[in-house]
């Protein structure tokens, strides 16, 4: 799709204001990414990989509290129906950052396009390297690496980081504490500008946070989240999927004003 | 697939408990009924309509009373980044009723397989007869005219009730309450049993209940959550799609032991 049509697309998802803004600053926190130009998909599905772990109130949290509550609020045998209350935050278990989650004009949850939901899958493996690091950090050499293998990454692409680390996702080993620091791999914040160049419409990660577990200054949440894109964390089963070819289908909750929050996170291949 | 391997397939999915429970009786409510067993689409993906109301706190409850409240607990320019805690019951919104909603024994939400959260959605409008009678219920006569003219409903399919009720969203009229009873459509209880005969894997509405408003006895909810199948209430948007040849993605919310929930539903076209 050329530039003008992309605008024109924009525009109809985001109405005036969202367009003069992306005019102003192709950057802009305000707007959303728009999703691939051609169609959705072309291949054939054969079958749906579930990156979603089961969200339990004991699920690991990056501060280390339980961040999840449920109780049965109605009981089949009293009320005629079964149903729980929940009481959470909403950044636990496999979940999405809003831009807003980092940026304060960034868009709420609800106002990330559902055609930005469906969109080419790649995945980075990084996995020999985060087990001999935990503290490792995706590089701008790693995506050269990947994109010398298997091909550019295609704008309005979910670029994903396979560290291998959801198989600790039920124990202490997920957010490995070491004193008061965390130790678990992410992307390094100069790997944003390269992503944002190709037009990369989100990230996830297997990890509990976009940045690496030690970071303090949350450099990549800050560059990738303020660019009006989102990511997706705790992701699961990346293991199974092809490096490309695959299709994301993020579900993220559609919240009025939600900085993200749990969704159920699907790959067709 | 053949039925051998779709049990293999089952198995997988619900290890020997849920196989044993599937093979002694085809309507058990703990298992849930496999995806269709060909290609999950074998066409290509032109567009994606999104079927999820934004939820605010505001969106109309079966119960009449307000179920999902809000309050921002991080506030990023004091804690660094924005964060939403949630406090509310799972019904609301557009969302999922799994088989423990209405049966005891029934799967829990986070039970159903991803493979089965992905497959053909057939549109059966009732939107003529719905503005007529708001009390209107789907009959097997609606259901064999739609075969009439789009064929046989495949299996693994979810069937969705277009009544036209999703533009009342945002006010009384989707509710409509009349003294104490609610007047909207739903699907006629004897319906139930032709779509389980067709091997239906869920159902959708755009109203607050799979019953009609009126119902007090709930039979299609019985029905239906008690054969081991799942429903969606709520949805929005059927009206942009063909009446075949969409593909649902219901995301599910993955909650250990949840009876349903918000998620984001989107149909690929």
């Amino acid at each position: 799709m050329c530039d003008s049509c992309v605008m024109r697309s924009v525009a109809g998802a985001l109405g005036r204001r969202g367009v003069l803004a992306a005019m102003a600053a192709s950057a802009a926190a305000l707007s959303v990414q728009p999703a691939a130009a051609q169609a959705v998909r072309s291949a054939p599905v054969h079958r749906v990989v579930d990156l979603t772990h089961t969200l339990r109130p004991d699920f690991p949290t990056f501060g280390g509290t339980p961040a999840f509550e449920m109780e049965q609020a109605m009981v089949l045998a009293r009320d005629g129906y079964n149903v729980m209350k929940f009481t959470y935050y909403e950044h636990v278990g496999t979940h999405f950052d809003a831009p807003i989650h980092f940026a304060a004009d960034g868009a709420t949850v609800d106002r990330i396009p559902a055609e930005n939901l469906v969109c080419p899958l790649v995945v980075l493996d990084v996995r020999a390297k985060a087990e001999a690091d935990p503290d490792y950090q995706a590089t701008p050499d790693d995506i050269a690496a990947l994109e010398r293998q298997h091909g550019r990454i295609p704008a309005g692409a979910c670029v994903a980081l396979n560290s291998g680390w959801d198989a600790r996702a039920n124990g202490p080993g997920f957010r490995n504490a070491s004193g008061n620091a965390l130790r678990f791999p992410g992307f390094r914040p100069d790997v944003a500008p390269l992503l944002i160049e190709r037009n990369v419409a989100s990230v996830a990660v297997d990890t509990l946070s976009l940045d690496h577990g030690g970071s303090t200054s949350f450099g990549f949440h800050k560059a990738w989240l303020g660019s009006g894109r989102w990511g997706l964390e705790c992701v699961a089963n990346l293991g199974a999927l092809p490096a490309t070819g695959a299709t994301l289908v993020a579900g993220a909750p559609k919240v009025a004003g939600g900085t993200g929050g749990h969704g159920r996170v699907l790959a067709l291949v």
